[in-house]
């Protein structure tokens, strides 16, 4: 069987099933992979960006770079983490100039010191298409560390910042609309902000049950939640935060609940905790925990969500 | 300028300068980054290797795996770390087979488990050429950390197996030699074998002064430990381990100073302490530090090392 016929999702799930499972969470089973530091928990995270599908034209290099750490910071946040370290291993064309990778790794540095951490190493090598890979080492208290399981029924349902804004920023490239509508959107698309100071004070809060970041859509988060911590979830459509600008280039709800790119973070928060929740973190409720199946309900009829995003070789 | 012109060395050197130091080691400085863990270091490393480039087409995909996270173990055996994790980015062609892509795991695992250590996480994304990215996570107590600084005028330079196999068997590939021999060369190549635990050993002997990877070869690994050292080498060319085989694609010593490929350790050792060097781990002694240049003593008559090897970019 060819990749094309697989989709990412299961090829990732059919690698991990055939490593042995000697890390405290290992690939494929959370946001990062975790390892005993003695008091506390080692993260360590890996993602690979390339021109053809992760940098449209207009992105300048700088947000390249910034993309590529952010994208990895994001995953130490979803488990509460702090980072304490960036390495990056960069294929170039050789007709690249040097100016533009002197500007892709302003934007990684750039990225890295406003999370409070260093690119540290890396490597370089001559390649057809720019492609990015970034990997970060993070830091968390044992009894601190969130991860996708933990739900439990009853629990809300929450979500940082808007969600369908990058995968309409990607729309609105090619789409006849203002030209400050694009710019919003396409910035978010561009130069996603990782929620790591907001997952450090969740963690921190006490009172959230599980996490993940929103990479590939919020349905498929969703699922992801819902294996790791077998449970169900009940959606309300009206809840979840857009910006308007989202609404002008898709006025139904497809973007916010199966567009990829947000980097937001998602989570299940104690009913007695909300205060605290929110107190340390700007959320939303957007519903609750269920005893299985992901569900939605829209002008209160309740249907399926569906299991499907962004994914690579689909 | 373009990065054809400007060769990686270069390119690596300039972005390293680009970045503020807050490691113990950044980038470019050694063979990893090198953090602070209270009573021991952390060691990060970060490799890019790609069809065109780093495999043959005889190489099998357990091999591609192998190598793949070999070349990130030399790194942390350079600093007489023991690997404590691997994560691995592949970008693959949407037309692969997945049982390619499981026996490219099983060669990284492989590896990985003869090293004691374990790929605990990953990415995948669609490529139109192979590509591997391995990040190994090493550990080391501080004061066993063997840096490239380090060589004291009259320590010995010594090095770990043989030399200029990995190129030889590169070479003979495409080559009329006898079948045994390219196998014995191409196994080299194909496999290289990361001196992880020579590295500890040695780290461990409290005799070594300075150490280094040769993976572009050994006259690029001199200059860099004698930049980092700021000492000069005196190499004797007849005492450079070399197979006979290699002899045989190459009878002079163009590949054994200059070819890329080995994963082979080079040193430097107390004199005091060479006996005890050579107890913990299988040596050659090929020279002396001295105050400056970079020199070979062949056939009598003194001459300079090029600094030329095995580059990306050039």
């Amino acid at each position: 069987m060819k990749l094309r016929e697989m989709g990412e999702r299961a090829i990732i799930d059919r690698i991990s099933n055939s490593l042995p499972r000697n890390a405290v969470l290992s690939a494929g089973e959370d946001d990062c992979a975790v390892m005993d530091l003695g008091d506390d928990y080692l993260l360590l995270t890996i993602d690979m960006l390339h021109k053809s599908t992760d940098f449209p034209d207009k992105m300048t290099p700088w947000q390249i770079g910034w993309m590529s750490v952010a994208v990895n910071l994001s995953d130490i946040a979803a488990m509460g983490g702090y980072p304490i370290a960036i390495a990056t291993a960069l294929g170039l064309p050789n007709y690249t100039e040097i100016s533009f990778v002197d500007e892709i790794i302003e934007g990684m540095n750039f990225c890295a010191r406003m999370f409070n951490t260093n690119i540290v190493g890396g490597d370089t090598d001559e390649h057809d298409e720019l492609t990015a890979v970034c990997t970060a080492l993070g830091q968390v208290k044992k009894d601190e560390l969130l991860r996708r399981s933990g739900s439990q029924i009853g629990d809300l349902v929450c979500v940082t910042g808007e969600l369908g804004t990058a995968e309409a920023g990607l729309q609105a490239i090619s789409m006849d609309i203002p030209e400050c509508v694009e710019k919003i959107l396409t910035k978010k698309l561009f130069e996603p902000q990782p929620r790591v100071n907001e997952g450090i004070a969740l963690a921190k809060s006490g009172v959230v049950t599980s996490m993940i970041d929103i990479s590939d859509g919020l349905a498929l988060s969703l699922y992801d939640l819902s294996t790791s911590s077998n449970k169900g979830f009940l959606i309300h459509e009206d809840k979840i935060p857009t910006l308007d600008e989202t609404r002008i280039v898709s006025p139904d709800m497809e973007l916010p609940l199966y567009g990829g790119g947000d980097f937001e973070l998602l989570l299940t928060v104690r009913p007695d905790g909300i205060e605290k929740a929110k107190k340390v973190c700007n959320l939303t409720i957007v519903g609750e925990v269920t005893s299985r199946d992901i569900l939605i309900k829209r002008n209160g009829v309740i249907s399926k969500i569906e299991a499907r995003g962004h994914e690579h070789f689909s």
